[in-house]
């Protein structure tokens, strides 16, 4: 259609996560009829992101330094150390701004089948950095899916003879969730973990 | 968030069509982290689309040439012309294989009150060709829009004197439509225009 070049930019358009052919399609042509400037600017951000952001050699999260603003920062709190799969968690607990401490990234969860031990996720690591002695509390906040809970019980039995406090995320009925509408697992998750008020 | 370029890409990404921000940040993660080769591809082919695409200079559909494919074919047929509103409707009709005579894009509908006229739409360029003698059929392709349909009338009375028969895409209910689903203006000119068959 039209060009090599338009059916290329297609076909690069439809890498993104979520983008079928009929979306490819009508971006392509957004950009090269009405959004031109636009088009450069993506070209631009791109080449940019994908030639300088790396991990931070401290966290493994996304940065475009050796080490991250958040484990660079004198005022995070070196003492609490949030264990999370993917530098997407980082940002969903940054962006609900109720964490002040630092994070640790796996970079995904145990999965054996798929040949993905504890050195794959720099479990190893983690233990090598709390046996230093300076973080005193590990929050995991792996995912609450079935590797997500398999990874959170792998550290906490590796951490098992470490002076430091583990816990896990708190697991129940989310903000505004009606019962009726919860899945019954969740809700006897809920149940079983149920919080004492009084 | 990380980093002003994973910012920016974010910020670029939004302005693709029906990109909100949480699929921008999926689509940036997703780029930095499982596929910084697609990031650098898709970087390329925006540059060279946005750089080497432009209007055929007969059609005014896109083009990496000066004359488009289409025009420049010898094999398609130069005595029917179909005007259409825009290259997606060039694309829509292509890709239903069922015509192979030329095109002439508007690059829009009239539209008075955004100083939108014939003018700005290519109208008096189109009547320039049809003097030329060599069009016999003019198929008004316009969306089935109400400014659609006022563009193709438009265009039917600026032509009323020229020895060229107009035609206009037939409108009705849709191949696989179901009556009780069709809304009731199509359903009314779908009985208005009904077809002889015997
Ligand atoms: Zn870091
Ligand atoms: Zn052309």
């Amino acid at each position: 259609m039209f060009s090599p070049r338009f059916e290329q930019l297609v076909q690069a358009l439809r890498t993104l996560p979520s983008v079928g052919p009929k979306s490819a399609q009508r971006m392509a042509l957004h950009l090269v009829m009405k959004n031109r400037e636009g088009a450069f600017q993506l070209a631009h951000a791109l080449h940019e992101a994908a030639t300088y952001i790396q991990s931070c050699h401290v966290c493994h999260s996304l940065s475009e330094d050796e080490i991250c603003e958040i484990c660079a920062s004198p005022r995070r709190d070196d003492t609490v150390l949030c264990v999370v799969e993917s530098p997407a968690d980082v940002m969903a607990i940054e962006q609900s701004a109720g964490f002040n401490g630092k994070y640790y990234v796996l970079g995904g969860h145990l999965s054996p089948l798929d040949g993905i031990g504890p050195e794959e996720i720099g479990i190893p690591a983690l233990i090598q950095r709390l046996k230093q002695g300076q973080v005193q509390e590990v929050i995991l906040a792996t995912n609450a899916t079935i590797e997500g809970q398999a990874t959170a019980h792998y550290i906490l039995e590796a951490c098992k003879t470490l002076p430091v406090s583990m816990t896990r995320i708190a697991q129940g009925v989310p903000q505004g969730g009606e019962l009726e509408y919860v899945d019954s697992h969740t809700l006897s998750q809920a149940l079983h973990h149920r919080m004492q008020l009084k």
